[in-house]
């Protein structure tokens, strides 16, 4: 599927499902409306199935894996060589995404959509669009044909896994160096000063996180990025997991599956995806609030509050499998309650 | 246990387990506190059990369950008699929080601390201090020393839970009128107009709600009630639902183990405890924010942040038992992430 082509298959949520999930809340014995966005969330997979019986069955997080040439410039501080070994440690379950995934039954689902060197782990997915991408302080990340390239490598990996009977799907990513292209794309897309949403990553130096500050300043100058038009923002100082994970927002909402939002990065690429195609918004869900400096801006600027609290910045979707939860919890209640009859009690009703 | 007794068995969290703790996180293959408050709970829990090799083992969620006299002054849509109701529902799985609890296998323990009426159950532990509170609008709810009962009686749950192997708690109420009684608590505790802290409960309509401000404001006034005196209004404009919760989570920092806060109800009996015996406030989690319109006031009164944001409002525990999860993500992390060795990638290191 093409991007030209996910973004027609995009359509609005079911209304008819959506009215029938709503009104089979307010016949459950509880107050009305008191479970909140657990409600709002069953209503919203109704809507999104097309299903007013919705049931969200086998998950996965998409792990999207790729290395940025701007690590030249020293703006981390582990080598690029940890984003291949960390990813072929997802397939051994030698990562922490998969520890944490394992507490709701998600699967894992490394792809190399970057990564510097060959990486030929049978569990590892293939879609390297290149070799990391070039150094975004010396000129552009990569080429607008390879942004979108990357995308519809993003749109493949959601259409496989829609095909195999997924219903469910997490975002994540591992790549050395992608706070520092995050933030770039972030200061230029919320058009805030890079310092304010920069920071230390995995573990900088104040001094180191100067430098890293200049670098994204210098990259998004040397490049002239157009605020206005996101692939160009994203080829130009972006990189190859952003752009794979933009693919996979728009992808899910091309096969209808609800996506959790994972960090940052993450959500850096939900806002290219909802700035691009803004019919795939409906189909985005936010899962923690990433304790990056810019983690909550970027969150305000898609408009969805987070529902985790836990000053996590780890990556790789460990915050967006524990939004699943909330979906395991939504759901459970959504099945299970009991009915106003069954309690016997009378019910609630709707007052102004 | 009396609640002087209790007082003093509290003592400070075990420096050294959590010291140790703090250390063996950063041995685990992630960037050095990237799993942020997970991090930090499991050292907590360390320091509460005095276990510098951590594990929480069977939970509980207590729901203390009472009739509140003010409802006579017409504060509620429904009437008391589905306290009892609830209450007794809950040992059938017929209530929403049998159904959340499920999720990570929680028990759930209803406790009679003043329904209105007898509730011969035998699934209800019956500590019934009287057959529901007095009209707060008309004098106090209960005597000082009815509140102190209460208190202890709350004790003496947690007591007895933990002499049975429980090492996890979580606070529920169930008792018609109660936003009332935590509207009035709050409004004197935090010092703010009744009409900042009150909502509409489970379900008031507008003019409904002017009425219960104007009740609670006549409460808090008639009572002449002692804000410096947090027993003065525990007793004269609470309830004994919230006089349990009181005396849970102190007894749970006399017994060392970890209990969740729930929403506005709770975290109003929350910040008594912590007024009154502020030794056990590193005992105390939050869990959700209530929906409630003074939920984060209060939660930020006590100085804590909740984990989950999802509106909900519905009581009986049904979001600390969603803090359990959090518990679930923190542990299974702690106990089950390759060390920096395992993961073949150098360590991260600590920078300034």
């Amino acid at each position: 599927m093409t991007l030209q082509e996910a973004i027609k298959k995009i359509k609005p949520l079911d209304e008819e499902a959506m009215a029938y999930t709503r009104a089979r809340w307010n016949t459950l014995g509880k107050p009305l409306y008191s479970l909140g966005r657990l409600e709002e969330m069953v209503t919203s997979f109704a809507g999104i199935y097309g299903d007013k019986n919705p049931h969200p069955g086998k998950k996965a997080v998409i792990v999207m894996a790729a290395d940025n040439g701007v690590v030249v410039e020293g703006v981390t501080q582990t080598g690029q060589e940890v984003t291949k070994i960390v990813t072929e440690n997802m397939t051994k379950r030698n990562a922490t995404i998969c520890i944490l995934s394992s507490v709701s039954g998600a699967d894992v689902i490394p792809v190399d959509i970057g990564i510097a060197s060959d990486c030929d782990n049978p569990g590892v997915w293939n879609r390297k669009v290149k070799y990391g991408t070039d150094n975004m302080a010396a000129g552009p990340a990569m080429s607008r044909e390879e942004a979108l390239c990357a995308i519809e490598a993003g749109i493949s990996v959601v259409e496989e896994l829609s095909a195999k009977g997924y219903r469910l799907l997490a975002t994540g990513e591992m790549g050395i160096g992608n706070t520092t292209t995050s933030s770039a794309v972030c200061s230029v897309l919320l058009n805030q000063p890079v310092e304010k949403v920069t920071g230390k990553g995995a573990g900088l130096s104040s001094r180191d996180l100067e430098h890293k500050i200049d670098v994204i300043r210098q990259s998004i100058e040397r490049n002239r990025v157009d605020a206005s038009d996101p692939l160009d923002v994203l080829s130009k100082v972006g990189g190859l997991d952003i752009a794979g994970l933009v693919g996979c927002f728009i992808g899910a909402a091309a096969c209808r599956i609800p996506i959790f939002i994972d960090g940052f990065i993450s959500s850096v690429a939900a806002l290219l995806a909802v700035r691009m195609v803004p019919e795939c918004d409906p189909y985005l869900f936010p899962s923690h609030c990433s304790n990056e400096p810019a983690g909550k801006m970027v969150m305000d600027a898609l408009g969805k509050e987070p529902y985790i609290f836990a000053n996590m910045c780890l990556g790789e979707g460990t915050g967006a499998v524990m939004g699943f939860t909330i979906v395991e919890y939504a759901f459970k209640a959504y099945w299970e309650l009991p009915s106003f009859e069954q309690t016997n009690f009378g019910t609630y009703e709707e007052l102004e």
